[in-house]
C-alpha cells in the first residue's frame, strides 16, 4: 500500500498535539524549520480538554490546576490573554478517613493529633528522602535498589502506625498520582516528588490542589498554539508506524507517509507501544513502554445553583479515603453563575468504575457529596463526568506511572533518543513532571535539543 | 480503505497461531466449526521456535522442556510421532552465589547448610501459602491485599537472612519467571506456582527444568497442529484492529477483513493493546494490558565436540546470581553428534544485554561458563542467541508477568470474554500456566467456552 502513497518531507515530524508536542512545534517553528504536527483526535489538547454541562457552564474535563510557580503556563496565560482564576480557599476542609470525618482549614492537620503528626513526619520524611535522589537519574540515589524494590504500601505500614494517618496517605497518593500506594515505588515517589519541586510540608499548607485554573478551560493554552502553528497541524491522523531504517525517519499514519529528519513522540507512554517501531525498539525502551501504565481517574463536575457549601463555612475541599471519591475542590468561577464541584474517583476504584454507566457513577458520586456537604448536594443542575481509562488516545490518566522495579532497570530509557527520535510529554520533564508545566517543559526540551544537534 | 476490501466470513477467528491459538482451533474445526487463524509472523509457533546453529545442529530458540505431568503435550508427541529424550540428570550441579560456587547433586542443596536451611524454608513457606490461594481467583486469598502489596523483594528480605539463600532465590526467580524480584508481588508468586501444581520442595528436587525435550524442536508441536488445519492459516497477517460493534466481530489485518461470530485472541498479554479495541476495551482489561508486561530472555545455545562437562562430573546445570547467566543446563539430544549447553540471562540483565551485539553477548556468556565448565567452555563449535525483548510478535519471554497490586485490581479481566472476545494463551491457563501445557490447556477452555456457548 506504501507505494501508491504520497510521502511528505518535513524538518520535524511531532507525533501528538498535546501541550508538549505544540510546544516542541512552535519552537521550532520558530527557529525556522518546517514541522508537521499528526495528532490522532479530531481536536488539538490531549489531556487539556474542554467540555460543557448541560447548563451551558464550560468546564475542564481534563487538566485544570496551575499553580502559582508554573511560569511556562502563566506565560502562554498571559500571551493569550486567557483569564486566570484563583482556587477558592476560604472555609474549612474535610477529611473522611477511618470511617470519620474531620475538619480543619487545612486537610492534612485536620486529623486527631497523633495521626496528624505521623502522618506530617511521613511526608516530612519523604520530603527529606528525596533531596538524595537525583533528579535526571533517580537510578542513581543512595538507596536506589532497596526504595525501588519497596511498594508505598509497604513503606506506609512501617512508617505509619494509625489508621487515619495511613487511609490520609492512601488518599493522598491516590489524588496526587491516581494509583493505589501497592502499584509504585517509594523511588518513584520520591522522583516524582522531587521532579514537581517537593512538598511543602508546613503549617500552613500541603495542597494537592495548584493556586489557579482558567476560565474556560485549559485546552485552550493548546488551542492557542494550535492556531500559532495553523495547518502544520493534521488532525485525525493516528501515526501506526514509525520506521528508523532509512536515512530519514518516516511517519506512517493509515493514509499518508510522512519523511522527516527529526521525530518527536509526545504521547502518553503506554501509546508509544501501540505504534510499530522498525527496527523494534531498544529492549529497555521496550521494557519501559510495557511497565509504565497510565494512572486511572474519573473525572466529575456537579453544578448547583450557587456554592451553597461556602455558606455553610465549607471550603468545597475534600480529600476521602472512604467510598469512591478521592477528592474534591471547589470548581467554581469567581464570575460564573454557578457553583460547582469538582473531584475525582482515582486509582483502583477509577478503574471498576469506568465500565459502569454514568447514570449509576453519578448516584455514586452524589451520594457521596450528601455527606460531606449535605442534602443539597444531592440535586445539581447538572452532572458531567468523563473515564479517562476509556479514552481511546489518552487510555488513562493523569500521568503513566512506573511500576515497582523499572525506574532502577528501565529509567535511563525515558528520555534517551532512539536514532533520530526523541520523547517528550509530561512524564519525561524534569520539572513539574505530571503537570501541563511539566509538558510544556519537555517540549522545550526536545526542541533544543533538536536544534542543538543542528548546531542551530 | 475498508470500503473496497472483500470481508471474508467465518464462525470463529483466531488471532495468533502460537500452541494456544493452535489448539483452540482444531478443537473447534473438529466440532464442525468454519475457522479462521490470523498469524502476524512468517511462521506459526510464538514461543516454539525452531533453530539450527552454524554447526547444522537443530536447537529450540524458543520453549523447550516438557514436564512428565504435561499430559496434553505428550498427546501430541505421541500424535505427531515425534521423539522424546530425558534431560540429562547426572553428575553435580554448580550454584553460584554471594560470589562463590557450590557443588551438589541437588542445586537447592549445594548452600551452606544454613542457607540451604532458610532457602527450603522459604520454599516451603510459599508451597504453604499458596495453598490458600484460590486457582480461579487468587484475589480472593485471605491475605491478598497484603501479598499483592509486597514485592518478592520485599518478602525475601523478611524470609531469608543469609546472603547465600537471598541470592539463590534471585537466581531461582529469574530463572523461572525471567523477572527481577522487585517487580512482582509475592500474590503472583503465589498464584503463578498454584497454577504450575506447586513446588515440590522434597530431598531430592526443587527443579527448575521439567523432565524431557524433544529431539528437533518444540516448534514441531506447533506445525504438527497447522498440518492438520491446513490452510485454515494466514501467516503474514497481523490483526490491526478488532471491532466489536457489530453482530459479528471484525477482524482486520492490513488487507483484509474478517468476520466473525467468535474471536479469540491468543497472543502475548501486551500485544492485546497493540490492537485497536472498538470500541474501546473495558478499564480493567485496558488496565491488566498496561500492568502485565512481558519478562525479559535471553536464551543461548554453545555447543560442543562433545559433553565434557560429563566427564569431570558436571550435570552442566548451574544457578547463579552471579553474573549475567542465571542458569545453564545440559542441551545435549541422546543421539545428538555435539555437547550442547543451554542457558538464560533473565530479567534486568536481558534487557540489558539484549541491544548489544551477539558478539559481545558471545564473549561474555563464554567468559562465564569458563568459570563452570573450565576453559574448553570458551571454545564452542558454535554460538546462538535469541533476545525475545527484541521479537516484534513477543516482545519478551517466557512470559507476562503482572506487576504489584495489578492481580488485586484488575486480575478478574484476565479471562473475562468481552463481548464475543476470548482471550487464550498460556498466561490465562488455570493448568501449567506459562508453560507449552498452559498454552494448550488455555486453548481448550476457549473452545470449550465456544461449543458450550453454541449449545454443542
Amino acid at each position: 500500500m506504501a507505494d501508491s502513497r504520497t510521502v511528505e518531507r518535513y524538518d520535524v515530524g511531532v507525533v501528538g498535539a498535546g501541550l508538549a508536542g505544540l510546544t516542541a512545534a512552535r519552537e521550532l517553528t520558530e527557529a525556522g524549520l518546517d514541522v508537521v504536527v499528526l495528532e490522532a483526535r479530531d481536536r488539538v489538547g490531549g489531556r487539556t480538554a474542554a467540555g460543557s454541562l448541560s447548563t451551558g457552564d464550560a468546564i475542564d474535563r481534563g487538566a485544570e490546576w496551575i499553580g502559582a510557580d508554573h511560569d511556562r503556563v502563566l506565560a502562554l496565560v498571559e500571551e493569550f490573554d486567557l483569564e486566570l482564576c484563583e482556587q477558592y480557599d476560604g472555609g474549612t476542609d474535610r477529611v473522611a478517613v477511618a470511617g470519620e470525618l474531620f475538619d480543619h482549614e487545612n486537610r492534612f492537620r485536620a486529623l486527631p493529633e497523633d495521626s496528624a503528626a505521623e502522618l506530617r513526619e511521613a511526608l516530612e520524611r519523604i520530603e527529606e528522602l528525596r533531596r538524595d535522589v537525583p533528579l535526571e537519574s533517580p537510578s542513581e540515589a543512595p538507596d536506589a535498589d532497596r526504595w525501588d524494590a519497596t511498594t508505598l504500601e509497604s513503606w506506609k505500614h512501617e512508617a505509619m502506625a494509625t489508621e487515619a494517618a495511613r487511609e490520609a496517605f492512601d488518599a493522598f497518593v491516590r489524588a496526587e498520582f491516581t494509583v493505589e500506594p501497592n502499584a509504585v515505588s517509594l523511588l518513584y515517589l520520591l522522583a516524582a516528588v522531587d521532579a514537581a519541586g517537593g512538598l511543602e510540608v508546613d503549617e500552613e499548607s500541603v495542597s494537592v490542589l495548584q493556586e489557579y485554573r482558567l476560565a474556560g478551560s485549559t485546552q485552550q493554552l493548546s488551542q492557542g498554539l494550535a492556531d500559532v502553528l495553523g495547518d502544520a497541524i493534521r488532525l485525525n491522523e493516528p501515526v501506526r508506524r514509525i520506521d528508523r531504517r532509512g536515512e530519514d525517519v518516516t511517519l506512517v499514519s493509515d493514509d499518508e507517509s510522512y519523511a522527516v529528519s527529526d521525530a518527536i513522540v509526545a504521547v502518553p507512554p503506554p501509546l508509544i507501544g501501540q505504534i510499530d517501531h522498525e527496527p523494534a525498539l531498544p529492549a529497555r525502551r521496550r521494557g519501559l513502554v510495557q511497565r509504565m501504565p497510565m494512572g486511572a481517574v474519573i473525572k466529575w463536575v456537579a453544578a448547583y445553583e450557587e456554592p451553597f457549601w461556602r455558606e455553610d463555612g465549607l471550603s468545597g475541599s475534600v480529600l476521602s479515603a472512604d467510598g469512591i471519591v478521592t477528592e474534591v475542590a471547589d470548581g467554581t468561577v469567581p464570575d460564573g453563575e454557578r457553583g460547582l464541584l469538582v473531584g475525582f474517583v482515582a486509582g483502583a476504584d477509577a478503574l471498576e468504575w469506568s465500565d459502569r454507566p454514568t447514570a449509576e457513577r453519578r448516584e455514586r458520586v452524589l451520594d457521596e457529596l450528601e455527606r460531606y456537604f449535605g442534602p443539597r448536594a444531592t440535586e445539581p443542575l447538572a452532572y458531567a463526568d468523563e473515564a479517562w481509562s476509556k479514552t481511546r488516545w489518552s487510555t488513562g490518566g493523569y500521568n503513566a506511572a512506573m511500576t515497582p522495579g523499572t525506574l532502577t532497570s528501565c529509567g535511563d530509557a525515558l528520555r534517551e533518543p532512539v536514532g533520530r527520535v526523541r520523547w517528550a510529554g509530561s512524564e519525561t520533564a524534569l520539572e513539574w513532571r505530571g503537570f501541563m508545566e511539566g509538558a510544556i517543559s519537555s517540549g522545550e526540551r526536545v526542541a533544543n535539543e533538536i536544534l542543538d544537534d543542528r548546531g542551530a
